[in-house]
């Protein structure tokens, strides 16, 4: 099964205690289409500039992301700038060039309209909103957000949740969005806000699955060798939805092992700067690493 | 298999988001007792003052607490005064009272000696040391510790863990104990220190275990009612051992279950103030809970 995923392609200029890289391929719809291309086809929409590389471009169509949604446009590729400290807990931005992504307005191609996955990368809900007036009738939506649209544009976001079927966000983000300081409630608040799965991403401590199953949580994958954690919540996306839509089946079952293929794919986005690190990765990398995912929890 | 455990046993005024409590039964050796007597006998050494009341007594005695080497002496029972924040998150200490613990020298009775499995909780590690040079030849040896030794003591901390099979602390502690950022890191190098197991305590994000089988990782049990999370680690600390002593096997599976144990018997002690809500469970709440526990980790 497809999955459509829309959002941002961008330059990250990113130092981390592991070393500093200038200008390379970022994004939360980079990395989730590489994470989720590992599951099946990624149908990419997002706009760069006209400094977009075609090093980059190659990458995407060897990774079998169809990009014929990827706007190329007048002007200069959306550019972030990040700094980790030693703990690589949330970063320090230390610019944002918008460029081309502040007029991006997402028209999701014909070819594209029938996909019947759909994941809404961090952008305004508004526009996400308006990706999904676009496509025919998806199985599943999803989307993610952050703090700049819980207070910025609340009403937006709110009236988006009630379109989608799983809502994925971090767990700051979730104690923003309900005022609650417990995790396990503000996850079942937003549940009552109208998605049918709600994930909270807890970064090296893990995920949240809320469902009306219940709760079912997942520890992150013990790694030594972190380098960038850049990317690690869309990477967890990609690979949480590919799976799902490999699967093609809605069960407690399966999403719990989506959000475990999900974790598993994160760590490969984190263990090198930008998608160096999942651009080489291989299938039977991926099967070793669930594995010892479940060698590390078993009990 | 009985269980020696040697802390303190103290008076606590908590302030947390929940309420407040004033001089209520506290301390390392209370929660850890409370803890492990559900499976097994337990011996307890510790000190109090006059003013320590029968009805505290009275718990340990009902809990099947072994309270021959509590010794009441001339003075003031220890008492801390702490303060917790919105996110029940490292508390503000307001006052501590040391009073007749600050002469505590442990004296191990006759009748303990013999123990089988001991835990050294939190206390100066030249007097953990002073307790294993009385008691005899335990199976098994389980040590905790605080920042305070390992900046003040920490060559002292450095000899006990030669002399420890098990090495409980929290993720900050283990950080400061070898100046590593990554957790993962950091307990495999705790490893190298003597110990065969080390036990990394992350409060709500759950445990890691590290041996040479590897790494275990446990999410904590999603709890939605905090009420105090004092004691929450030497509670942990005494499911884990106590199901140690009562399996009476030290095996890769054997320690995995003694974990999941030790969360589960954490989040009762988290759920009312003092040891309130650990004096009045029972066993087929404990069974229950790890049920649950199972159901929300599966995959």
């Amino acid at each position: 099964m497809s999955i459509l995923v829309v959002g941002s392609v961008a330059f990250d200029t990113i130092t981390t205690p592991a070393g500093k890289v200038n200008r390379i391929l970022g994004g939360s719809a980079s990395y989730f289409s590489l994470g989720a291309s590992f599951f099946g086809p990624v149908n990419l929409v997002a706009v760069v500039g006209e400094d977009f590389p075609e090093e980059y471009i190659n990458l995407f169509k060897e990774k079998a992301v169809d990009i014929r949604g990827l706007e190329i446009v007048k002007g200069k590729t959306f550019h972030w700038e990040g700094e980790y400290g030693v703990d690589f807990g949330d970063p320090q931005t230390r610019a944002t060039d918008l460029n081309v992504f502040a007029d991006f307005n997402p028209q999701i191609p014909r070819e594209y309209r029938g996909s019947e996955y759909v994941f809404l990368a961090n952008i305004d809900p508004d526009l996400q909103d308006y990706v999904l007036s676009q496509v025919e009738k998806p199985k599943l939506i999803a989307c993610d957000t952050m703090n700049h649209w819980i207070t910025g544009k609340r009403q937006s976001l709110l009236k988006l949740l009630k379109k989608v079927d799983i809502f994925l966000l971090n767990g700051s983000e979730a104690k923003q969005l309900t005022g609650e300081a417990n995790l396990i409630e503000a996850g079942r608040q937003i549940l009552n806000l109208g998605p049918k799965v709600v994930v909270v991403k807890k970064g090296e401590h893990g995920v949240l699955l809320f469902s009306d199953e219940g709760i079912f949580t997942a520890p992150a994958y013990s790694l030594e060798a972190v380098c960038d954690p850049t990317g690690a919540g869309d990477t967890f996306a990609g690979g949480f939805l590919g799976y799902l839509a490999k699967a093609d089946e809605f069960n407690p079952a399966v999403l719990r092992k989506a959000v475990v293929c999900g974790s598993v794919m994160a760590t490969f986005a984190v263990e090198d700067f930008s998608l160096r690190r999942l651009a080489s990765i291989t299938w039977d990398d991926i099967q070793e690493r669930i594995a010892a995912y479940e060698q590390m929890t078993r009990f």
